[in-house]
């Protein structure tokens, strides 16, 4: 499996499948999904907690700890998955809808360099 | 787009362009990224944060609460497959790897029932 | 030392000295405690992420899983204090500060037996 | 109020009368106050979010987005002395029996200048 082959839906099979198998939809509530998904978020970010911005760019280049980060990736990402199965969200949709509203939100020609409104920068930066 | 139909390079795409015309790459340290996605993993809960179990499943029904849930769900997504950009992780190859991990981790025969360790269930409950 | 007895400033300097101790002001900008405590946040909210509501209520009665709950809502005001003493905060007063507010934004009359707008009973359920 | 008067029972009791005037104890399930209190914690976090670590140690002499800080920091603290007061917790003594055990963790000796084991610094750096 990778990216390029990958169909979105192929991972949620994924997903379902693991659930299914343990019976464990009795248990996927969408409330404790979304608990569990922003505790795996939280362990993901663990992994940068102290580090310096730059130091956090250099894990990229540290075999064994982004080993560590692609895992909490994954369970961040099967979590997701499976309150979009719990749900029936389309998220390839849901995605593709958000960001036709982000782009209304940060026009590029005010945003360019800049984060946020809360960005005292000039756009441009 | 829809799941059915979409590759997970193309939702990675989709958010690499929108955060290079705004010259994000910046701001969008490994560090930066994972707080990012922590928050809205966050702000997805917080839907569900008073609601009784049976309650949060309702929320499938329910299309304004529903659209509210998904674009928070779009959020969680688009800031993983940002992070992934960054550390170059592919994330259907990290998702199937954790499954082979996680159907060793959890035998079937064993959690078939059971949420966890924790759980002091019988399997099969 | 217990909470009769014991003032808020008397925990902040027991924090303020360890981090003094071991020189980790150093690691302590707003930003890395604000994520250290969202970490301790969900470590905390991992005891209670599978249980039905009425299961978590229990773990009053459970000296083993309390005690582990306990250390981790330690963890939660620990990273809290450490960064009222980063910013000068007050921490007494902002309660208070904020507790007016809450009055003025959840009316007794209105909210008694809701948790908020979003909730549809009527009052005094 | 203030930190230096204030004993951490007058909070708890403060969190208390609030919610009982409101019959708002049928909602604090300890799961729901963790998914609450993880909620203010991320609420807190998102104010540095894009901040380098030095911008986020500026707050400190900023009065208006202090303050706003300083309100999401009562709130966290708000809910974990709910948390405490549903499930009996002396904070006080929690947290004084966490840093004994965070004493023994992090020997001055061995942690002065790094932030953890994973810090390769030589210590007293």
């Amino acid at each position: 499996m990778n990216d390029e082959a990958t169909r979105v839906a192929e991972l949620r099979t994924l997903v379902r499948e693991f659930v299914d198998e343990r019976n464990w939809r009795q248990f996927h509530t969408p409330k404790n999904i979304s608990m569990a998904l922003a505790i795996e978020a939280a362990e993901l970010m663990e992994h940068f907690q102290w580090l310096e911005p730059g130091e956090s760019r250099a894990v990229a280049d540290e075999p064994e700890k982004l080993a560590a980060v692609a895992e909490e990736l994954a369970d961040v990402l099967c979590y997701a998955l499976a309150l979009a199965n719990e749900l029936n969200v389309d998220v390839a949709r849901a995605m593709a809808d958000k960001m036709v509203k982000n782009r209304r939100k940060y026009p590029v020609e005010e945003f360019r360099g800049r984060y946020g409104p809360e960005d005292r920068r000039e756009p441009n930066s």
